[in-house]
C-alpha cells in the first residue's frame, strides 16, 4: 500500500509505548490559515467540492505536513459526509456553517435513511484516503475520522448548526426511540465508514463529538457514549500488522473523561477547558490522552504561545501516552508562523524531570 | 420599605436553613414565551425600552408571580446595562442579539470608561427595584443580578456575543494589564450597581457568569472568578435586619463548583451539564446549590417532563440548601402550561426518605 512508516510517534503515543518526544499534530491543521488552502479553496469553488474531490482533498491533507514538521497528517473531509451520502441536501452557506435542506423531524424522515456505502455513495473518502496513504509514502500515519452519531443527528435533526438544539432534544424527550433508531443507524454508518477508511489506509482513527456537552450526565451516556461506544467496539483493531488506534474527543465533555476511557477507546481527546493532569487523574492510565492548548493561545506573542505551548506538555507530566494537540480545531485568522512556533517548542520539549542534572 | 414578607423560602434555602420544601424560580421566568410579556413588548416596542422603563420592567416581573405560585421574582433587566451606561452604543438587533457600536479593543478604549452611578445613568434600574418592592408587597423575595465581570467584559470587547472570543482571548495573551484594569473596573461598576439594588430592595443578588466555561481553568481563576469574588467580598450583607444572599452561577462551571463555593458565596448555580449529587459532593456543604433541569425538558410531554423534574430533586439528596431552577433560561417557545407543571412538581414533592413509612 505504501512504504514502510517512517514516523510512528503518534500511534506508539496513542498506544502509551514509549517515544522519544512527544508526537503532535492540530485539529484542522488542513484549513483557512493556511494561504495555500486558500488559494486551492478559491480555485476548487467552495468547502464540499474540496471534500468530494479525492485528488483536492489529497492535495490539502498534505499542504500543512509539507510546511510543518508534524507528526501526523489527518485526511480532509467533513462530519457530515454521512448525512450528504443520506441525500438530505446538504449546503455549506458562507458564513453561516452547514445546512440541511431536508431535515430529519420525526419517524417518517428516519425510514427514509439508509446506511451508505463506502464504496458507493462515500467511495470520493476511501479514495481519497488511498490516494493521501500513497502520496504521503511512509512520511507520518494518515489519521480518518468520523462525526459521532449524537453530533451528526444533531445537524440533521436541527438542519444545520444550533445553539439551543431544541429539535433534537424535543425529540430525545418526546420520542427517544426514534432517536435511538436515528442513532443505531448512524452508529452503523460510522462503523462501515471507519472501518473502510482503515482498509483504505487510515492508520488510526478519531470520532468528533463536538455536542455532546451540550447533554446531561444520563443523556450523555445513553445518547452520545453509547453509540460511540458501539462504533469503537466495532472497529477494525489491526491492518498491516499493526494495532489501529482510535481517539474519541467529545468537547465539553471533561466530567466524562473516566466514563469515555471506559468505552475501550485507545485514547481521548481533552479540550482546553480540563488541565491535563486532572484529565490524567480522571482516565487512570486506561487511555492516552490527546490535547490541549487553548487555539487562542495561537494569537498570543511569541514568548506567551511558547509558555503556554509548554505548561500544556507539563501539565501532562512525566511518561508516555500523550499526543500534543489543541483542545479544539485551528481558527482562520492564525497567522502561520506561530504553528512553525507551536511546532518546534513540542518537538524540543525535554521534560524537566529528564534534563535535570540534580 | 414594603409589607413583611409572607414566603421567604428562597432566602432560607440559600443560607441552607431548614424550609418545608424546595423553593422554585426559573431563570428568565419573566420572558417571550409568556403571551403577556410579548403583548407588553410590542407596546414598548424593543427590549432596551422594556429594561430602561421602571414601569415596565415591574410590570414584566410581576407577569410570572401573577401567573405561577413562584418562590421568588427577579428584577427584569439586562447583564448588560452596566456597558449601556458606560456609552458604548448598546443595540439588540432582531435575532442577532447584543451589539456595540463603540467595542473596546485597547488601552486608550478602558482609558475612557468610568464606573457608572447607580443613580444617575443606571437610576433605572434602581427605580425598578423600588418600585418592584413595592408592588410585590412582600409575597415574594425579589433577586436583584449583574452580568459577572469578565462576562461582560466579553461582551464589550467582542462587540456582541461570540463563539470564539477571539478578541477577548487576544487581549488576555496579548495585553493581560489591560483586560485586568476593564476587568477591575467591571468589578467596582459591579458592587457599587448590586449594593444600590440591594439598597433599593433586592433582597438577594445573583452573578450571571455565562461564559467563564470558555476559558481554562487557570484562566477562569484569573480572569472570571478573581473578580467575582471581589464582588461577593464587598456586597451589603444585610438589608432590613435580614441577610441578603448572593448566588454566582458560571454556565459551564461543572469542573470550578468547589472553588467557587470556596469564594465566600452564599450560593452557586449549577448547569445541567453537571448531576447535582456531584455538585453537592463538589461543594462540599459550604454553599446551597440552584438548579438546574435541561431548560430543553420544558419541550417533553408532561409526564416526561414530571420525572425530570422529580429526578432532578431527587439527585439533591436530602436536606436543606437546594433552590429549583432551570440550569439555563427558559426559552421562548415553551408551552406556559408545561411551567404550570414544573412548578406545581416543585412545590408538591416531598423527599423519598420522608415520604416512606417503612
Amino acid at each position: 500500500m505504501s512504504g514502510a512508516l517512517k514516523n510512528d510517534l503518534l500511534l506508539r503515543a496513542l498506544l502509551r509505548q514509549p517515544t522519544p518526544r512527544r508526537p503532535v499534530w492540530l485539529m484542522r491543521q488542513a484549513g483557512r490559515y493556511l494561504p495555500e488552502y486558500r488559494a486551492t479553496r478559491a480555485r476548487a469553488g467552495n468547502f464540499l467540492a474540496m471534500c468530494t474531490n479525492p485528488q483536492i482533498a489529497c492535495e490539502v491533507t498534505l499542504q500543512p505536513i509539507d510546511r510543518y514538521p508534524l507528526d501526523a497528517a489527518i485526511l480532509f473531509s467533513d462530519i457530515l459526509t454521512i448525512p450528504h451520502a443520506m441525500n438530505l441536501g446538504l449546503e455549506f452557506s458562507t458564513g453561516e456553517g452547514p445546512v440541511f435542506a431536508r431535515p430529519v423531524r420525526g419517524a417518517a424522515d428516519i425510514d427514509r435513511l439508509g446506511v451508505p456505502d463506502p464504496h458507493g455513495e462515500l467511495r470520493y473518502v476511501v479514495d481519497a484516503v488511498s490516494l493521501i496513504r500513497r502520496e504521503l509514502a511512509g512520511r507520518v500515519p494518515l489519521i480518518g475520522f468520523a462525526g459521532s452519531p449524537w453530533t451528526v443527528a444533531s445537524y440533521m435533526v436541527e438542519g444545520g448548526g444550533s445553539k439551543a438544539f431544541a429539535h433534537i432534544k424535543r425529540m430525545m424527550y418526546e420520542a427517544p426511540r426514534e432517536l435511538h433508531r436515528l442513532l443505531d443507524l448512524l452508529a452503523r454508518a460510522t462503523i462501515a465508514y471507519l472501518n473502510a477508511q482503515i482498509a483504505a489506509g487510515a492508520q488510526a482513527v478519531m470520532l468528533f463529538d463536538t455536542w455532546g456537552g451540550v447533554l446531561t450526565p444520563a443523556q450523555y451516556r445513553e445518547f452520545s457514549l453509547h453509540y460511540m461506544a458501539q462504533a469503537v467496539a466495532a472497529l477494525i483493531r489491526d491492518a498491516d500488522g499493526r494495532r489501529v488506534p482510535n481517539i474519541v474527543f467529545t468537547k465539553g465533555g471533561g466530567a466524562w473523561l473516566g466514563a469515555i476511557a471506559a468505552i475501550g477507546c485507545d485514547a481521548v481527546g481533552v479540550d482546553w477547558t480540563t488541565d491535563l493532569s486532572d484529565a490524567r487523574r480522571a482516565v487512570g492510565g486506561r487511555v492516552a490522552l490527546q490535547g490541549n492548548l487553548d487555539p487562542a493561545a495561537l494569537f498570543a506573542p511569541p514568548a506567551v504561545l511558547r509558555a503556554e505551548t509548554l505548561s500544556v506538555l507539563e501539565s501532562y507530566g512525566p511518561g508516555t501516552g500523550h499526543v500534543f494537540n489543541l483542545g479544539h480545531g485551528i481558527t482562520p485568522e492564525v497567522d502561520p508562523q506561530q504553528v512553525a512556533l507551536l511546532v518546534d517548542t513540542v518537538r524540543n520539549y525535554v521534560p524537566a524531570a529528564e534534563s535535570s542534572t540534580d
